[in-house]
């Protein structure tokens, strides 16, 4: 197991990164510090690691809430849907929330969490590997409104995030490739011996090996976290992160946020904005075939979907 | 005009008290660094001060936001309205919301600004004494839940606070006498020779007259302030500023939340926890008696209203 430390002065937190640490008691009985426990899940992840965390936390009551799959969850019903749970079970401000799956999952009850009583404790775990590296480290929770997404929230951060690299063994191969746009994009906005190891090893990645996983989300939360250190609400450099994601929104919007999932925006728009930078002179054709190619490897798509009509002002 | 600086590190933010700051062109140019300016108020305060505002914005466009009058106006229904009159306007993160009304409009635009695109400015512009001398300051923001008060909100500061005592000149008496009972809390809990100063000078609050107020709402939000600043989130100190609110949520509850407004409930309920002490022997009769008739003098309820029916487990 691998442990990074989020660095937030008063609000740092651990992630733990490795094989089976969702089984890992005395890891819970650290962080599992009430005996008022929600766990936030959907009907997906469910059936296949409710129990297993629920064994884990043997020595705490709990209760469980398991919403429907989709983004369509990500909304204000839905929080109040955990609020009204939450007082319904009488919770006081020490109990804990638990996220139990990918980022809507993670993004809504961080949310409901910063808000229930104005704050209490919340555990991420999650369940995608776009999840393991990207949403669920940094704080950002939200919830949608119908004319815009991820319009409501708060920079709130959990307690502690546990990433387990056996529950990608489940995660469909296009949500996997989907998780690695993001991987690779650390590589290309600030660790380029990071980019050059997952060159040399993306097959072992692709194979979803233990110690390739184990590594990538390693070094990709290690990233992340220290450009949240730096800059923890936006306002300067944390805004690299968005690499890829002017150019992935737009596509998003431009398909109403249907048939291609985030991460294969994400992708796409990377080479994109490394095409634009090319065009400006800031890199050369052989850097940009480079991204390209890293991106196929990874089952990326390259190219913007057909269909997307595109207007010129020219 | 006095000035009072709240001081929490990068979120300090200054309270201005005094006549006519409401119109004060200078105040409102300095604080209101947007284009994209909501005004959230209610349909009693609007056709009071809704235009002596906007003439002070002279030099920002702005949109208004007109709720009901109650309790009931701060509901997850109420925050979603904010929302998405933010959304349709395409308010963008550096927009600023302006709270003008007492404690239900300032809870609710607060969490409102909490929440949009995780944290946008807000400007608290309380009317009524209670929000002038507690809950514009401090940071505590939230909507009601059904089954309780306050329990989906988050601690977010304001980026100024305006208190203009002319606006208290339409207040009801009752109103007036609410917001008292908080005033005396400061003296109580933290500030003798201010309560001395009541004790001397209260006729001339009661009569309303201007540097009375000022002095009033000063030494509270100064007293607030400090403890504030000690104790952001409520894990000490800031408790103490909950003096009479136990024994006054009791009434409240037994009331439904009816007939009796908080003020009056935290006002009996400080006599209340006064009579406690003295049973408990930390306080000499003389000074419960003390307590009672400054009560009496801010025309203050001192005896739970008839028919709560009390129940003894002895």
């Amino acid at each position: 197991m691998k442990t990074i430390e989020v660095d937030l002065g008063d609000r740092k937190y651990p992630i733990y990164i490795g094989e089976a640490v969702l089984s890992d008691q005395i890891l819970m009985d650290k962080h599992i510090t009430s005996n008022q426990v929600l766990i936030v899940t959907n009907e997906n992840v469910a059936p296949l690691y409710l129990k297993r965390l629920e064994e884990s936390l043997s020595n705490a009551s709990h209760e469980v809430l398991i919403l429907p799959d989709g983004e369509s969850t990500k909304s204000l019903d839905s929080l109040n849907q955990i609020i009204t749970c939450l007082m319904e079970k009488k919770y006081s401000r020490t109990c804990i929330l638990i996220a139990l799956g990918g980022g809507v999952i993670g993004d809504l009850t961080g949310f409901a969490a910063a808000c229930y009583q104005r704050g209490v404790k919340f555990i991420q775990i999650p369940t995608t590997l776009l999840a393991q590296v990207d949403s669920s480290v940094g704080g950002k929770t939200a919830v949608n409104h119908p004319l815009g997404k991820n319009m409501i929230g708060a920079f709130y951060q959990p307690c502690a995030v546990l990433a387990d690299t056996n529950v990608l063994s489940t995660l469909p191969e296009r949500e996997f490739s989907a998780g690695l746009a993001e991987v690779i994009k650390y590589g290309l906005i600030r660790d380029i011996s990071f980019y050059e190891w997952l060159e040399e090893n993306i097959e072992l990645v692709i194979k979803r090996e233990n110690e390739a996983l184990t590594y990538i989300i390693e070094r990709s939360c290690m990233n992340k976290a220290e450009v949240v250190a730096q800059d923890e609400r936006e306002s300067g450099v944390r805004a690299t992160l968005n690499l890829g994601h002017t150019f992935g929104h737009a596509i998003e919007t431009a398909l109403s946020y249907k048939d291609w999932l985030h991460g294969e925006a994400v992708g796409c728009g990377m080479l994109m904005a490394a095409d634009l930078s090319m065009r400006l002179r800031l890199l050369e054709q052989e850097q940009v075939d480079r991204i390209k190619a890293l991106l196929l490897r990874a089952n990326l798509p390259t190219k913007i979907p057909k269909g997307i009509k595109l207007r010129s002002n020219a």
